[in-house]
């Protein structure tokens, strides 16, 4: 497998590559508008066909790449979580479904509550979790449908239920961090370890005070056309 | 293995840390003095004893966090090439010499022509090449006893020649771009790929009318102290 990491200094977004060196078919997740040509260019250096641009969820602080990688790269197919009903994507996805990369199975696990569209992908070892679970931290819960008890929920069951070995890749780390793992998660997460009771969470959650996202006017609505002008 | 990489944004730096899962044993690579405390805490939360903080050179653009990690954590070594008779280090390294980490092998490549420094350090299949090789790039050759024909030469000869599947983490990149590998670099590298002729880069290389780094005057200095106050 090709996996690559891929990060957008300006918004502190990671986008991953992830390719069946065999097939040369390729998935990324969460590409962003401004990182187009980079990533259609490691895309040709590395001789990959994109078959898939997967969204974690409809971004608030982001407008994703994905339309535009669509409209260079033909074969794209835009994926997005049912809930969002946006109309510009090629899937809208539902928990427990299956995309295949040539030998690679990404399968989705519905993960609410930081919105009502969040998705984590799980590849192997591998858990891609958006903004739902954070190193250190987790998506905040007030706005887009957040729900801080919906989050707690999607965390625990869907995410702390794996393996403590588990890799888990973010959607932003705003510290230089790259990546975490479920049992270190489990440990030290500040918000949500060491086994945090629900109502504790929904509390702290619920009491941030947090100024609304700078793009959130112009992403929101640029994400539920897949980043293209409506 | 443990194995992390880590990124300043301010600088565009990254560190490595590469850890023994069974003896905790770790070391870093490229540490940088603005992030010491993100460090130590990661080593903390993955329960690692630092044994060596090593340099892949005496950097020009950012001030090493190498002296700090040994006053925090006081078993460990700092690393630097013996060219640079940095008499703050605790082992003035030379080709070929080899750091144990628990089972792990740190093996250093003299690779002169950025600066007189510039080692690289080879792990397993990964290679860490500071800023000798970055990713569609190579540092510059104009201070630091800098030498187009030698860095050339270091990496042409160093690596290479090492097998195409090769992992590459550099000491930067400034498009969010995290790791190549050696095959990519022979293939798509404008300034080293495609059998590009030594003269044809040394022409290259000096053809290059670059400002100096913002922080050279306070980092060269600085990190001949090993980042702590003369």
């Amino acid at each position: 497998m090709i996996f690559r990491q891929l990060f957008d200094k300006d918004t502190s977004t990671y986008t991953y590559l992830i390719a069946d060196e065999k097939t040369k078919e390729a998935a990324i997740i969460d590409p962003v508008r401004e990182q187009v040509d980079r990533d259609v260019k490691l895309l040709e250096d590395l001789g990959l066909n994109l078959k898939y641009a997967i969204e974690t969820h409809i971004h608030a602080d982001h407008v994703t790449g994905g339309g535009s990688l669509r409209q260079v790269l033909s074969d794209t197919k835009l994926v997005v979580n049912a809930a969002s009903e946006a109309d510009c994507a090629d899937v809208l996805i539902n928990d427990g479904d299956v995309l295949k990369v040539g030998d690679i199975e990404i399968k989705a696990l519905y993960t609410p509550g930081h919105t009502n569209t969040c998705t984590s992908y799980q590849v192997d070892d591998m858990l891609f979790t958006g903004d739902t679970l954070l190193i250190g931290g987790c998506g905040r819960t007030d706005f887009q449908a957040g729900d801080a008890g919906q989050l707690y929920d999607s965390i625990q069951e869907k995410l702390f239920s794996q393996p403590d070995s588990t890799r888990v890749y973010p959607g932003h780390d705003y510290n230089g961090l790259t990546m975490t793992t479920i049992g270190e998660e489990k440990a030290n997460n500040p918000r949500l370890g060491n086994s945090k009771p629900k109502d504790d969470f929904v509390a702290l959650m619920d009491g941030l005070k947090l100024d609304m996202p700078k793009r959130i006017k112009e992403s929101v609505p640029g994400n539920m056309k897949c980043g293209l002008a409506a």
